[in-house]
């Protein structure tokens, strides 16, 4: 029963596979290979138009790249208050970008509210040497509390970022379990609804370590292959990420192996649902449950070999949780079991 | 015909096997896994003591964060002028470092001379401000140019280091290629010899990709795992870097591999020395083979099907090559096949 | 009638007349002057004990030197969320620390709740590489908006700071006023209060631009010198800042400039609370005085020659002010006079 | 006797008295007062066209923003391998451009060799990602060394520059003493002949602590406001230096000083040409004398009261300096007597 992250899952098969296949060859290296073009034009038809690709091995890598590539002297970007570049990523963007500052905003369920995102913008009057330069927005989907973004929701975020100029980015870790649970297309879910960066994730849905950062115009991909080998994120065996990505959008099976986990996200949260020891926090949107259960119980579960931690409560929502329970988080995957959800039900 | 680079060579099929073995499991992520532990463990016996290592994914990033660990404000480091930090990274140890200097010390064979070396550590007087601070010491080995330190040299490389205060980095990105040919074993090569940290290459020799950061003393790696966390290069599922090194140096596959890549680039010595139209420029020790060949024929070879780089010639060495030839590099890897070697004898 | 800022006043004409003197003579440069060293040793004892002192032009450089010097990959200094580091530098602690990262902590009146920072603290788990490493704690007396921690409440931070090992610094560029206010001794200010770092301002007392960056113990100031050459704030013509607080240490003119001031900005709030038209938004404790009025008043007054600014109402005291008011902030001088008060006076 | 460096002396007293003036008046803070404004217009005016200024005070700062304002990711910058920049800074220009590289280039005295910069920048081939990106060329006048560049010669570095879409900077500390001895109008010296950023030195020849940045061309410095900012180079009392620039040009005060400078300098040559105990190591174009004599009679002299200090022999030239000789070097500045010269011309 591993619900403790999407990463602690491996690889799945044709994933594996595609690399054994790709072993056994000779290549040019850093990214000019067949390879890594095919997987080029893959992601283009995927997105419906010719995008600018950088693959990278890390979603931390490809969300600090993102905003490296659109600093500025004193920048300042705009993302949710738990945001993973906010809250989980060491200070990369900060590092890549020399020193950028990351502004969180807040919102309901790891959504940035338009209206606290319009007042916090406004704060920053423009030319004001104090203060720094608007430099980007940053929205994560799904949110790092497994929540959506409705394609509107992000048409208005876009709307506000275009009013000040600014770029906005989409950290996409979650990108196919957002595709699959609302049937838009990448088109759609980005550049027809103003996105123009996206980190897009392989890594948690059934690759080793495959990322891509996506310019949606390539023209604001200037500096970027530069910025990718000097962070040492170029890599000369490039194509072996290329190749996952190859076999990652191959017949849809990012899609299949998202799905997947959103319904077996879903299973988990009717099995919570039904419990009479544990309640959701809020509803499942894809492939992370936030459910709330006493801290004796939890324990229990865990001794009984469930994996999953306990999470904090997100600001205004502390009063859900009671002082003798624990909010946790349950993440399925591509691997993720009926079984485990089956022998999770059991104990709860 | 692949001799462009190791780096153009696939996975050895027991790395790619390991990982297919690998991708149906679950394990803790961030580098805590078994699997990692298994894989600091066999460095740990590799290198006759214990040291800490780091799991990245490209020579670089083990480069920069090595000059990384060691910054000073003001930091200046020293390498051969034909160094990878300082020829090929895209300024990726200034960027790690935030902006030390690399200054480029000369040598024949890519190897740092130690009378220069001594001689350009003596213009930096201590406490000068204007200068800045000494900062570290690197050296490659195997070289650029595929020349071998003794390990007399190496220790007297690290006596004017220590002289200084300074750490010895070695980056090793061909490693394997220098413990295959020289039989010493990594720790005589390393701490014995008086390296400080070393850059373990996987990635040439077999591995997808595959690099160790290992510190000889622990102490020195104290906020190192800011560093590789900070800078996007610890992986969520770092076993799988962890798992290349587990088969790669498993029943000592990483010097047999190395050993292949060697023993093929003696045979293209042999066969070039014995050729009328191509001559060695200096003798091969690793798996880089140098040699001068007429422009034309080159340009035959290749259109036949041989793959491989013209190289500019080394400083002070630019006699030895006509103006109607070129100095080629011909890099051997684990991958390459007699028959390939044969086959570009019968070119020449 | 000059409000707007203690920065629009000139020099004091001991300060200039100082510089006049100099003028004439040669010294050696970047800092090694007699001039230097009597600087030096006038902030030695005025201390009460030998400290380490840089000299800069700016309280930014001064701020942005202190948290560079604490600096660690991955570091976080927490401040209050409206000091001058976190609001008015254009990020020059994120470059200074190449990405280190303000954390910011309220309380009331610009000080750090103690309370709130014990939280802030705890929730960063040692050692977690995600949220990264906790580096400093900065305070600023007399804070942004005029009022004064007592020794009690430095030593409570303090104390918090070094629970877990944290360098506490001042931001002092309103130390005088500070000083002047509390008749406390700079040593039992800083250092026997458990400060460790002072950011000694001069500029906006009298200075034409003269900022003391003082460590307390010498021993931390290792790398300091070469951040100072490094980040251009070392002059080559150093003995003149040296010079400006020779003249404003002597006969204790900071005190008296200080306290002039201070006297300023008391019978400025007098006026104030005497007055019909305007309200004291909270009382004055050193040389600024924060007032609510109607905003056709304010203008009218700024026509009449009054200069001054508005100013956010600080978090939490929103209600203070009504929609047709506005806070605005008055800041005296060394060379305010007490004409101007009184003219001032009139116009409310 | 102080010929160590020109900014061992003081000021001017024209200078010095400016302040004087100033110090008395209140006006706005950061660089938009009336005094800041009018020394704008005065620097238009002498340059004949509308620039873009920042002042600064030190010669380090203007040039490590002037290399910051250029930044690329990966930038590469080509400078003199004696230039300020790279043997004196303690790495500011690399820290101001968070790792930029200095490229040094050769030539006699201290001037760039046309041929040699363009070979320089052969070897970087367009796009290459492993050597970085080009980024500027700086040249210095007068060079370290007190020597010229004609028109022509930075006419035909700029025209190399320019193939390569490259920006020209001067490091114009000694701005004035090659205005002064050419008798070329500041605008044939920059942008006439194809300079686009200016550092503009003031402290070496009669300020306390002045230096304009200046871009030829205004929309070049777009984002720069943000980088003096950020780098704590913006002063609240800006007009204190944009003062001493206001009466650096008044009535060509600077012009004046270091043609008196220069005046001193051919003096000290003539003296040293005369005398048998010394020789001159080049001839003294600008407000440098670099002369070659015994290290005893050296000693003797500096015992007598002679301040100067001995110097490398540049790259090429150590044949000219015997064993038992040193190189030295005798700076002079507006502040230098006649009969400082006249007692040196005893002791030789």
């Amino acid at each position: 029963m591993f619900f403790t992250s999407d990463n602690w899952a491996g690889a799945h098969e044709t994933i594996a596979n595609a690399l054994v296949k790709q072993a056994d060859t000779f290549q040019p290296s850093y990214g000019i290979s067949e390879t890594d073009r095919a997987a080029h034009e893959s992601i283009n038809r995927l997105f419906e138009r010719e995008v600018s690709t950088f693959f990278v091995a890390t979603g931390t890598a490809a969300n600090a790249l993102a905003l490296a590539s659109v600093n500025r002297p004193g920048g300042i970007a705009f993302c949710h208050c738990e945001a993973h570049i906010f809250e989980d990523e060491c200070g990369a963007p900060e590092f890549f970008t020399n020193g950028a500052r990351l502004r969180p905003v807040d919102g309901p369920l790891g959504k940035i509210d338009p209206s606290q995102l319009a007042k916090a913008l406004e704060q920053f009057p423009h030319g004001s040497l104090n203060s720094g330069q608007l430099m980007a927005v940053s929205i994560t989907q799904a949110t790092e509390v497994g929540a959506l973004y409705t394609l509107e929701e992000i048409r208005e975020i876009s709307k506000i970022a275009k009013q000040y100029g600014l770029p906005l980015h989409m950290d996409g870790a979650r990108f196919a379990n957002a595709i699959a649970a609302t049937g838009c297309t990448p088109a759609q879910m980005t550049w027809e609804s103003g996105v123009d960066i996206l980190s897009f994730g392989g890594t948690k849905n059934g690759c080793w370590c495959a990322e891509a950062l996506i310019f949606m115009d390539p023209a604001r991909a200037d500096g970027v292959p530069f910025l990718h080998k000097r962070s040492a994120h170029l890599f000369s065996k490039s194509r072996f990420v290329a190749a996952q990505f190859d076999a990652y959008l191959k017949d849809n099976l990012w899609l299949e192996l998202a799905g997947h986990a959103n319904k077996m996200a879903k299973l988990l949260a009717q099995e919570i649902s039904a419990s009479t020891t544990m309640r959701l926090a809020w509803p499942c949107e894809a492939n992370e449950v936030f459910a709330i259960m006493k801290k004796a119980h939890a324990e229990e579960a865990q001794k009984a070999g469930a994996h999953f931690y306990d999470w904090p409560a997100p600001r205004g929502m502390e009063s859900l949780v009671a002082d003798d329970e624990y909010l946790v988080r349950l993440v399925t995957s591509f691997a993720t079991k009926p079984e485990q959800i089956a022998q999770f039900a059991e104990l709860i």
